[in-house]
């Protein structure tokens, strides 16, 4: 059996079981966003690990993306995994794999990109390693970070009856690959591509490619919510909301519902997810690379702790569903009162 | 400019040069084996990171290798790295790049040998990351350790006067390369192959075929070096002993004599090495992937220091010459009595 027939989380499963298990001050390993390790640098304080590749042909295409963008993005995805656990990025290791006949100004841009981001969250870049590799070029970081133990989120804490959150919106980034290969092009995520013109307006499409090509990680937003003690668990949104829903909602062992009509999501991108895939709500759903946060706290909690990310941060937040008692029928609620299952996450060999 | 013409430590440089400074918490950052950071889990501990990649076509022939003694080497490569500062490894993350029509028993196999290796050594993997790649498997790790502050060493203490000390025995993993391709293929390191029958015995080719595929980290021996406070420098000798003498040497900006006579290399080595380079110490100056340590201590130290590490672990150590003034031809010293310079480092570019 290859690992594309057996899918990445199956795989994932099995090699856990090949493993030592870990010992106490592993309070929490493989399969959260983080790993969270005792042994913090002042009472309290716990550390957080976690890891991130950018690979030719998966990730990027070396002629279609600005070297910048791509140190930027390597580090922004990995932040984006510790925002999500309510910590703050401190240390990054980068291992380069590098093709002999690369320009050495595309890995300059790269780390330029790179120093630039790193600079902008107070990450400190460490060390790493360069190597050759015949073909095909990655960029793959490790990025450490720390919070309070009291105020790490994890993806298990949700509890029935709490409301689930959102910052930002949905399914741009989506949108800025459907747009990346043009009407002529297969989509890489398996969309039918719209005959040009475009059905939206210009700076939409602006939008949405810099969605795709400069996520903004919500580290400051993770650390607000982590610091309210208000919220029972947090993920961030990079394989699409309904996988990483599904996630959440399994490792907290519940149930949970969300509205179609509640969902942050421009018109824009419903509209271009309708001309394309033929399902308004794709991009918001299953589109992957958000990379906002999606958490849950006790409905008394929501409006403040919402308040509370808007008014230190800027960055709105949608209240969009419920978590609801395990066995209980969930997914998303349509206007039309029709409820549609979420189906799986994003399997990166699917 | 490409980064093979460029070279990889100039390209390091480059890339240096484009980051952020660090603060006063990165007590050692890009530059040596591992980045050493404060905020240990105790006072006086500090942690040591690192990470490295194997990578499918520059370091492993997916047909010849066992993947038990994959997941085992990438390990051992970044042990040796914690082993090199003097450290205890801890945790691990494990960065996996796999092409969707791989076998999941080879992904299996890896791991098994992983976790084999991570229990041997009192390691915890606590996280990864899974991502497809097009075609060229790799296995990135990243490896966290720690030391008591005082007991890390570094590339940068060897003092003139010091005595240069091995563990171990040099050449032999090369000389397993050197045999990978048989007669009539072309040698990853470039040598020329002799004519089967190999001019030396049947236990020597199995025990270099050993050292390649399953090095052996020297991570107990780095650690009685360390807790000695004997040791002025440390450094593994990843890349051949003339390239990481060379980084030793340069980073304590000090100048450096080996003999050859007082090398620790197999006769046999030294037969295959003149039989397929012509140089019968090549492959102990320039073959890589030994995975000894490399160090210096002051001379009154060098018989103590070297017992301690035999009567502790069993692995002998060897005194193979001495540490100049700056500026003091050094080189590799021959039995009749002429001065070879080292020449260059593995450049991974090269």
């Amino acid at each position: 059996m290859t690992v594309g027939e057996l899918g990445e989380f199956a795989l994932i499963r099995v090699l856990q079981g090949l493993l030592p298990a870990s010992g106490p001050e592993v309070l929490v390993g493989i399969g959260d966003d983080v790993a969270v390790l005792e042994g913090g640098r002042q009472d309290g304080l716990v550390w957080l690990a976690t890891c991130d590749v950018q690979v030719e042909g998966s990730h990027f295409l070396r002629e279609a993306v600005a070297p910048e963008d791509l140190g930027r993005k390597v580090l922004a995805v990995n932040l984006s995994d510790i925002a999500s656990a309510g910590g703050t990025p401190r240390f990054a290791l980068v291992s380069l794999g590098l093709p002999r006949d690369l320009e050495a100004a595309f890995v300059e841009g790269l780390y330029r990109g790179l120093g630039q981001e790193a600079a902008r969250f107070g990450v400190q870049v460490v060390g790493g390693n360069v190597s050759r590799v015949p073909q095909g070029l990655f960029i793959d970081l490790f990025l450490i970070g720390e919070a309070p133990r009291e105020e790490v989120l994890l993806r298990s804490g949700a509890r029935p009856g709490d409301r689930i959150l959102v910052t930002g919106t949905l399914g741009d980034a989506a949108a800025g690959v459907a747009l990346l290969v043009g009407p002529s092009g297969r989509s890489p995520a398996g969309t039918r591509v719209p005959q040009e013109p475009f059905p939206v307006p210009q700076d939409y499409l602006l939008r949405a490619t810099g969605r795709r090509d400069r996520p903004e990680p919500r580290v400051r937003e993770g650390r607000v919510i982590g610091a309210s003690r208000l919220a029972t668990a947090m993920i961030d949104v990079s394989d699409g909301l309904a996988g990483d829903l599904g996630h959440l909602l399994q490792c907290s062992g519940v149930g949970g519902r969300i509205e179609a009509s509640r969902l942050p999501v421009a018109p824009e991108n419903r509209l271009l997810a309708r001309a394309t895939t033929g399902d308004e709500w794709h991009f918001a759903l299953h589109g992957g690379e958000d990379y906002e946060l999606l958490f849950t706290c006790p409905p008394e909690a929501a409006g403040l702790l919402a308040d509370r990310v808007r008014e230190a941060t800027g960055t709105p937040v949608t209240d969009i569903g419920e978590v609801l008692e395990p066995g209980t029928p969930g997914g998303l609620l349509l206007p039309d009162g029709r409820l549609v299952e979420f189906g799986g996450g994003w399997d990166h060999f699917g």
